[in-house]
């Protein structure tokens, strides 16, 4: 049981974000990782075609004999959680959302909190309900629809992503917020530019070091840690193009990413 | 025969612009619409993708009993027109792509064209191509990846809007461009910024009106075209969301949306 892998899946390629840092917090640990790129964008459908995309993943991943699945996705964690759990079954499941809240509001210094993300994991409204069970802590939220298609598109700085950003962002200042919650695993690729427009006061906090975190405290919980010293396994699948996945992932991971991309058709 | 609908089909809701000229110049037509709103944008996916993705909207659209199918969507005109015509079979097919380029070539002002499209569009080199074997007429193309989001988005106007259409149409000027081809059916959208940006001098050409025009031709060709007189019927289907779509359809026909839009799911 410890042997089999973890299940990962995102929309697209954005969940490498979170895989990469489980890969640094759980070396010894094998990844199948789903991204239905041919699909993406999730976050601008509507709640019952992502609940619909959000089965079908799950329903590849735990054919995967998977011993943990691990949603890389804000908007299906927001949208789709329950229906996931209930395709995984026994499977235990680790979302985005939650691990993201304990810590954010887990940081002494954070008292006044904003979260940005895709459409449907803003309207959700799933954030502020988890931070407002929590903590005292104060949150605004902000949708920007645009940032997927300019990280997609490799757009990840210039004067157009800066106007972009700036746009989105305009309400959120350094005398409203303390941290800033990067809702949606793309949205790593956009922090660079986002820090420079937000200003060091403000810490920008992403799903992957929570998210591998939880995934290794339900491992752990559950006895099921890989202790081997054999060589991790990775297995990629795409749903779409797997060449422009590959350059994605390699950028994301400094030229260094751990495995091939095959092409897998669903349903 | 006759009295059969029109099946027109698009990834989105931006082949409303071709429904909208094809009421205009067919008013007695009957016609059903799909918009494959759950899986949109296809101009960013591979040819593999779109191909798959065409055959099963051509499945769908020609289960619907229609006389004539038109590809209201530039990308899958441009990748995937053999593949349509093969699940058709023996129902005509009228793309967007060949009547832009007659029409465009007719015109006898226009000695040199500039085509903007999506990547697959882009990529594929067909308005080019087919431009090539229609007259002397010269050509550069150029793909904005973003448009099709901004529209999506609602965003049609703005300085953001503005940078980002300047960004991608830096290299089109009045010295090199007498005509552009809007080559995706959401671009209308922001021709009018578009029109601000390049100018009068450089007549801008879409869709619509051309494939309106050729569908007409091979109705009155095979001799099927509706002479009755009874009200129209006109049925609208979408893959995701039905509101949001009916917002932009009413946006588009000035508040005159002819029909209802009712949600499908496909496979």
């Amino acid at each position: 049981m410890d042997k089999l892998p973890i299940g990962i899946f995102d929309s697209g390629v954005g969940g490498l974000t979170v895989v990469k840092e489980i890969i640094e917090q759980l070396p010894n640990e094998n990844i199948v990782y789903l991204g239905d790129t041919a699909r993406i964008p999730y976050g601008t459908r509507d709640n019952k075609t992502i609940k619909g995309f959000a089965k079908e993943l799950t329903e590849f991943i735990n054919k995967q004999d998977v011993k943990l699945i691990v949603v890389a996705c804000n908007t299906m964690s927001a949208v789709a959680l329950r229906e996931i759990e209930s395709v995984a079954g026994n499977v235990p499941v680790v979302d985005v959302i939650s691990p993201m809240v304990n810590y954010a509001c887990s940081i002494s210094e954070i008292k006044k909190l904003a979260v940005i993300g895709t459409r449907a994991t803003i309207s959700s409204g799933e954030y502020e309900k988890q931070i407002k069970i929590k903590s005292g802590v104060k949150v605004v939220s902000q949708s920007c629809p645009l940032f997927v298609p300019l990280v997609e598109e490799g757009l990840t700085k210039g004067k157009v992503v800066e106007l972009i950003i700036r746009n989105y962002l305009n309400g959120i200042t350094k005398e409203d917020t303390d941290g800033l919650i990067l809702g949606c695993t793309h949205y790593p690729a956009l922090a660079p530019v986002i820090k420079n427009i937000l200003g060091k006061e403000i810490k920008i906090i992403d799903s992957g070091f929570p998210t591998a975190l939880e995934a290794k405290k339900v491992l752990a919980k559950n006895h099921i840690l890989n202790k081997s010293n054999v060589k991790s396994k990775y297995e990629f699948y795409v749903t779409d193009n797997t060449v422009r996945s590959f350059e994605i992932a390699q950028r994301l991971f400094d030229g260094k990413f751990p495995g091939k991309i095959k092409r897998v058709k669903l349903g």
